[in-house]
């Protein structure tokens, strides 16, 4: 059904490409989506910097024809308001961006911004990306690459991992194609609006992935052409909707290397697969691990080994989570860890990873983790702890 | 001409099989090799451990044979009263060990201790070993392994690197032959008497190495045959005699990896080369890169770059070396960075890393050149700055 509230979306998905920060600060002060496109249209000076972001689009109200045409194509438009947005991933990602601990992020901060509006075909986008893993790598694909990527999805789409590409030719291709073939999910993000097939040559593959569960998502409404400098921004909304990425083959300067930037400065595991010193196909991957830029896998199995230890909870403390009298009692060890070194007076994330003997990563992903329960609130690049509203530690005796 | 002295030392050679702790431990005490000869072979209790370790051997006393067949291969036996000896490669490296940084070390104590006497056929050791480097892998190469070693090989060779490894099939014959027909130098370290060829199929090979100005070298005295426990000994001599050890290619469990942990646990770089993921041959290597011990080099360039970044010196700071007033100005920067860390009180190398922001790897190393150029001195694990003796900064000025 296409409400006003969703034509509000649309409009702004139409007038403001994403991402923009200025759209995601007025949405973070609680203006509605609605007051927000009215005042776009009507040139209300409120919305500030906005206004000069839509100077040239802003009378471009297709809505209603941007929601028929998805409609028709069998998708949706999915905003930060609905159920299937996928919320925790992308809160983790720009909230670790926003920490500022990357040079990636700092020479790209426009776009270490959520997206503000997605357009899906396929399966429920949140649920797909609860464990996701990203492969990318060259168009140029060797065989020995086209080997690693098969033998890496086929070890991970049995663990239900969804499978996580770009859709270009190449390592992209090869990484959706096994996933399909092992029975697996898996997510092409795109560079183009839904209604195009970019590279024509995956239009089949493309059906095929959303025809069995998968999904295409993009931040582009339909006609949107691709253009390289979506492809870049692209490559960030891999890296967050994943709770790692892996380049399996990369010369020196593929594009596949953006991605992994991107990773790491999202507070995601970057990880990279050695290869043949003896050609070029490889180089890039060499030279990320080699900087430690990132992590070396060279199976399946490290991945999830990876991906596990970050954040993860092992089945007793996920016992007693579900059953914790109040929300301090139910942090995992790492949590409270992370929550007893913060006190009332702000402090950095570094600081607290020296405290914890916690890696910063760690550090971050639960101090998000935190503050998306409401324990801890961030003031600017530091993190403070809420105070305990009559939920002291063995609190189940009344009192107070 | 064999002298009494070198008949001493041949007799050691033979009735204490290197390394040994309680030798090693009465020359640093100033015993003359002679005399303990005399003790060895008299039973005089002054000797203490040394004589249970003899209780076997004290007999076989073949010392004018044994040089006179050394010398009838063209060879000959150096002992560290001569000027071949490799005193810098094998003081840093043993030095290093005392240091008591290493796991591996510490597992294999016995054997991190120099060696006593080394026979040797073929070029000058101390100049051979000035700059080399150490190749080793799998007796089961690749083609890939091959190929890999090759390209080290052919691109260490004309910067005047020279090739050490163990003469065993597949990588080290690679590593051997490449530098040969690369026109280089190259050191063959052997676990047996220099009358034996092991492999035998290798011997037309040694034959060449040391008619070319290469070297072969051992601990054992001749006749001694090749045994299981002389290879992993002489595995520490690899790693002792090269500024980094190489890994081209080792699957899990190659005793390659073994030379590699000597190397780490000598203070040497410790480097591995990643090769494909989708066979077995490299899993070694992948395995010592992900645990961070071994660098990861895909080329001669990168090993290059690696060793030299391990304490050398630029020309700026060689010419300054060289017309120094005193000893304390005549320190590189690094040196002296070390050198101000240390006080009257004796601190361990961990925190004068710390203070000074070197590797500990690096703080060892030039620790153990200022020991042997008096200006620091041991004591156990920690370091001490020795009194400076007029030799005060900018003290050409007089006064005390």
């Amino acid at each position: 059904m296409i409400t006003d509230r969703l034509k509000a979306w649309a409009y702004l998905s139409r007038v403001v490409e994403g991402p923009s920060a200025h759209l995601q600060a007025l949405l973070k002060q609680g203006r509605d989506p609605e007051a927000i496109a009215h005042a776009v249209k009507h040139r209300e000076p409120w919305i500030g910097d906005l206004l000069r972001e839509t100077l040239s689009r802003y009378e471009w109200d297709v809505a209603q024809q941007d929601l028929e045409q998805i409609l028709a194509l069998g998708g949706r438009l999915i905003t930060p308001e609905d159920r299937e947005w996928p919320a925790t991933e992308l809160d983790h990602a720009f909230g670790f961006a926003a920490s500022g601990m990357s040079d990636h992020v700092r020479t790209y901060q426009d776009d270490a911004v959520p997206p503000h509006a997605l357009w899906v075909r396929g399966g429920d986008l949140r649920s797909l990306t609860a464990q996701a893993v990203a492969l990318v790598g060259t168009r140029a694909v060797s065989q020995y690459g086209r080997e690693v990527t098969a033998l890496i999805v086929d070890n991970l789409v049995p663990h239900q991992w969804t499978i996580i590409s770009g859709g270009a030719l190449g390592v992209d291709t090869v990484a959706h194609t096994t996933a399909l073939r092992a029975g697996g999910s898996t997510v092409v993000v795109a560079a183009c609006g839904l209604d195009r097939s970019y590279p024509a040559h995956n239009r089949a593959l493309f059906e095929e992935i959303v025809s069995r569960s998968g999904a295409i998502v993009t931040e582009y409404p339909p006609g949107t052409p691709p253009q390289r400098h979506r492809f870049l921004t692209r490559n960030r909304l891999v890296a967050a909707l994943s709770q790692g990425t892996v380049v399996t083959e990369a010369a020196w300067r593929s594009g596949a290397l953006n991605t992994l930037s991107w990773c790491a400065g999202l507070g995601r595991v970057a990880m990279a697969v050695p290869g043949p010193v003896t050609t070029a196909g490889s180089l890039g991957c060499h030279e990320r691990i080699r900087n430690g830029h990132a992590q070396m896998v060279c199976s399946g199995d490290e991945i999830r080994s990876l991906l596990g230890a970050i954040g993860g909870m092992d089945a007793q403390e996920q016992y007693e989570l579900n059953f914790a009298a109040n929300p301090i009692q139910g942090l995992s060890r790492n949590e409270l860890r992370v929550y007893d070194a913060l006190g009332r007076h702000p402090r950095e994330a570094a600081e607290v990873a020296t405290e914890t003997g916690l890696t910063l990563a760690l550090v971050i992903h639960l101090l998000v983790d935190l503050n998306s329960r409401g324990l801890v609130a961030r003031e600017g690049v530091r993190w403070v702890r809420i105070a305990e509203q009559g939920a002291g530690a063995g609190g189940d005796t009344g009192g107070g």
